[in-house]
């Protein structure tokens, strides 16, 4: 079982995805989710042009020790296109790994832990009625959980908020869009779009909403503390994450549950936001947060502080990505929410994910491996097409956090 | 794969042992350790009266869920008796979960990540010079750590030193034997012993003590400072474990590497003291630290502080969770050293492992499970024999640690 | 005054006990209660297999040298089984040397420090109004403090909710009963059922509600701020209570008084929450604390911190156990409030107590010893049937803290 | 002054460089280094195919904005491997508007702060002898301050000792070379070749010593204590940097000064280091620290705690980003030692510095711009060439820091 090749393929089947496939001398072939939305070449080039040929002849048994190899062996560590380099490459060993045994990769992760993976999806409208709208089919659909935005009146585009009629997709043009923010505006919306989702629908379903990255510690507090009444089962991201420390402020504040985390890449990006029990939910995903074997770690340190999860699990997150996701899940003690944002219809010509989402709940089956087949020859009929996240501005110009 | 029965077979072939046998209605067994050196008894019937009969029915392929089960299931957590019992489980489902896919239970948990375990024994001696005699034979055999104890003058027996000439085994007597100690005297003994083994057998080894909990804080930074000229690889348990804010005093005193662990249980018992930073080696075991499953975690949280595994492994601890330590040394990145200190020869008749131990260094095989044979028929042969740890008091006739 | 004889009694009158009894070469008795709910026959194997053998021949006036002798000879400590099995010996020697002394317990304790001891009862139902109705009666009966709770809407079964007309009793099958739970629907319930406390019976008692370690911390903050306008006298162990760190973040959210302790067993359990002051009353029983030598050190630490007593009175406490609190109730600075759960009629068979509870309060007289008979004849018509508490999952099946 | 071209030249002058141009509409072109030692490509990929599309058009003269744009334009932040593209950038912007006024860079930041800038090369020797002889020579060509290393004796590969005759120079083969090592050895040897160096050359000099990651804090915390007579001017990477907070168990063993940040990439990377005082010196370099505007923010927060210089500059920062680290050097108030390892040969016919080292100090001239020639002729006839940093494992195969 010594690794041949470790490729890298990048497909666009309705958004860009970047996958690495390891082979060995025996046969086998596992895939693994690498995707860095908007940067998905740098991670292409990270495996392909500096890795790869260093993994070749390795036991692909051995994935704690490659895990090591590829952290340790770069000198240089940590951020984003480093660890989902590493985390494409974890997640394809563990892909291999399991199928060479014939079981799902949670069946070698000490099995399953719960019944159903609860998850939640944006609901989002141009106006306060159109979003609870949004959220009153998606409750009539089962979900028990909805993370509900909606246009800031005077902001011309919000986060979470599609353009016109479309499905809402932040990178959806080949140059960054240019957004505009006011953060008294959001102060100003955000409370009455809860109180009126509430209001609207009731207290029978878990209420989250992602405030991206865009408030001070003190906005943060007043939030949450605005939002304290309604009681939110989260607000995410109420700060930028690279300021672990900031959350302390925060967390003095109010007693609304915070989530962090899908910009954090290492355990060492919320080891003091962990241990400090600065957050409630971290949200890094597999594919960003070094594969499989990192993240399970982070989780566990995680689980001996009483936080729990909430993977991110948007589009940008490929279905292999978001298997993993499901895989840890599926398995962990201190499950708390998964985040499940849907996919463009050509991305399942590409992708046949084994994992079933019905009525609001994820569920997974003995498939062998992550359970997610990637047709290598549809891929090649959709090409890479370069797509670039927004950027945000504040009404001066200045450049804000998006 | 439901399981169909746990049993719990008690035997004392050269000492006693308390191991789980877990058989599934598909034919597989699985066996785990619960040894409690001791309170052998206290374990079985936790397991047998009380847990066996809930597990029935279960799927054994759940170990996560399983573990759960059993630990929050008690309502009553964490100790000695609570983690051994679980512990045997976890272990025996690991052993079980392995076997079924026919690999090593190390395949599991994530691959090999060295390609051996250094080893360390114990050398004792009456005095000094035959301490060392001990010590430069093992050196001879491979060994390349190496713990060293001896007699300290004027008490009449010491922790870690045979009686006349036999092996050191402490738990030798049907009631506990009563010791006495002198902290003065092996305050000012200890030094010389250690400058000694330098002096004598050179620094082309790793030098461990163990201090059996027996100092003060003060005189443990104290001893340390003395110490520190021999650049000790650890001392081991300068103070009682229980107190795990106590060693933020040691650590002020002395840069002497500290490990602590043996009589901790849970992840909750040393939480205080990995992530303070307060010790440098990690000894809880399989046995009694709750299992695989739970030891696992104290390990990757253990890694995040850069503490590293310096497991227990005294013959206290069955062939079994030897194994099961192993198995973790054989695949965690933070591996510091392995305790080795040997069985009576009749613990081979009824435990056959696959394991192997050459040249001071441990190897692990390809065998399915935990790679230890029991022979329930042999172990027949052995019935139950209590013995107690000796008990230690101050010439004053205090009660004090052992 | 030798020990003679150390032996364990486990019968079932109404529910499940364990009892240790010392006689002494002089005909003297002592009685201590060790049962811990689920468990009970590992305790009973620890005492009787390990720790009564080496007993025998002990003089049992020095209950301080038995004390160090069973926590530090036994090399392996602290935990569930562990220390209430020292418990038991602790409080029988007490109890038999009272009584040789010819007073009660509390006159060795230093004698009474106040004139009764206020009480608190469980009252329930399920809804609110039945809840209101069970709390009107028990404040016509004269009780001054209740514990409130009620069936969670949406919540099949709650903790501290009868099924049926039945009394509460949570450990009523002898294998675990699967409840379920709901967070958020307990989170949205509470406020109310408090609410409506304070607006139908008034202000003129103590309020008390157990969280039962089902919030994380910031939920629990979040309760706290929604119960501090009821002026709750406690809210008990809203998190779990081995994390005893947790509570610094409760305690930076609310101002609600924070009681826990039932599941701690020893002072390492609880230091930091008493040293940082995190806590307002600290609820373990003698029973499941070490006996009255350790609990009595818990309770003057404590003291020091301005933490006062709660201590556990639930009917899995004996009534031994149950005198053996309020021993100490009565005779430290800082009696908090004493909870008193009540018994099945059966257990009055085999327990006669000389405790009086009466208009909701407890008054101890000068019998003998802690001042509960023992009918072993009695109790020998009871013998023992095992009952399990119950476990609990989250909807999605994940194993939750019941 | 608008972006006309973003390009990336990767070349391979005798070692890999990486450097990004920019050119605007009106003629002006800046060059910058973005050079990360055996991941090049990744660099040039991220800035190519992902940054240089966005910036053209934009404003050359907005160095604040553009970087602000990069940084959180990326949504994902952080990482070697983006925090060097932003810095090649960034290092290109001023090099360009530096060029625009006709001045050298360190006249827009604020002019010249000192004199020279002193600097210390690198003394190695596979024996204590030649490495004494080694830095012997440096002194006598005027050298202040040596850093000092030397093969341990029984490690067959050193870090910063050369194999052979040869140039020390570790990214020396195209797959990594496996090394092995040996903390024990190394303990037991650097105190030895420290305390030669002083006893051969005396105290009139700077001392520097890197441990290069491969200690424990207690070990770091020992080995600083046995090194405090010898009064070093730094120890540098005792632990591993990417847990900062380890830094504060090194502090509190010695009073040896620390020196941290060669992996180090952003502000929140050490920010804990600084306020909390734990490091004495930083080491981040611009190539890697996200440009002149982001290091210069960390140079700040560093002034505010008394912490100073003493930036990185070994070969595998190119001249410009050499240039770039002098440009601060000479300009801010807390400057403290300036590395200067030298480059192969070759290097020299691809870059012409106008900096000058002479005497073991640097000095700045008036040459507009950074003050480094970048020949694209001379670059193209070196093609790159992908070379590899070794890996390092322990005796027992584990993975280890290199």
């Amino acid at each position: 079982m010594r690794i041949e090749s470790v490729d890298v393929l990048v497909c666009s089947p309705g958004r860009a995805f970047c996958t690495v496939r390891i082979a060995t001398d025996d046969g086998l072939v596992g895939y693994g989710d690498g995707t860095l939305n908007g940067r998905e070449l740098a991670v292409a080039s990270y495996v392909a042009d500096h890795v790869a040929p260093t993994l070749v002849g390795a036991d692909a048994s051995r994935i704690n020790d490659i895990w090591q190899y590829c952290y340790r062996g770069a000198y240089w560590r940590r951020g984003p296109v480093t660890m989902s380099a590493i985390s494409a490459i974890d997640q394809a060993l563990w892909d291999l790994n399991a199928k060479a045994l014939g079981v799902p990769v949670h069946r070698l992760l000490g099995g399953r832990a719960r019944d159903f993976i609860t998850a939640y999806p944006h609901c989002t409208g141009h106006t306060v009625e159109a979003a609870l709208t949004d959220a009153a089919a998606r409750l009539a659909e089962g979900y028990r959980a909805l993370r509900v935005q909606a246009q800031v009146p005077g902001v011309p585009t919000a986060y979470g908020v599609a353009r016109g009629d479309e499905e809402y997709e932040p990178a959806s043009s080949v140059l960054p869009d240019v957004e505009e923010w006011d953060t008294g505006a959001y102060l100003d919306f955000l409370p009455e779009l809860i109180r009126a989702t509430r209001d609207e629908l009731g207290y029978g379903f878990e209420l989250l909403h992602d405030g991206h990255h865009r408030l001070s510690p003190s906005q943060a507090g007043w939030m949450g503390r605005r939002l304290e009444p309604y009681r939110m089962f989260w607000l995410e991201d109420p700060t930028p994450e690279e300021d672990q420390r900031a959350f302390a402020t925060v967390r003095s504040l109010t007693s609304c549950p915070i989530a962090v985390g899908e910009v954090w890449n290492s355990v060492h990006d919320c080891q003091h936001a962990i241990t400090e029990r600065l957050i409630d939910y971290i949200r890094i995903p597999v594919t960003h947060g070094g594969g499989l074997t990192h993240l399970r770690q982070i989780l566990a340190l995680a689980d001996v502080y009483g936080i729990r999860s909430g993977l991110q699990g948007a589009s940008d997150i490929s279905p292999i990505g978001q298997a993993a996701n499901f895989a840890l899940d599926w398995t962990i003690p201190n499950f708390g929410m998964q985040e499940y944002m849907g996919y463009p219809e050509d991305t399942w010509r590409v992708f046949t994910p084994h994992y079933r989402l019905e009525g609001g709940v994820i569920t997974l089956d003995g498939t062998p491996g992550l359970g997610v087949e990637f047709d290598e020859e549809a891929a090649a009929r959709y090409p890479y097409e370069p797509r670039s996240l927004p950027v945000n501005r504040l009404r001066d110009g200045g450049m804000y956090d998006w």
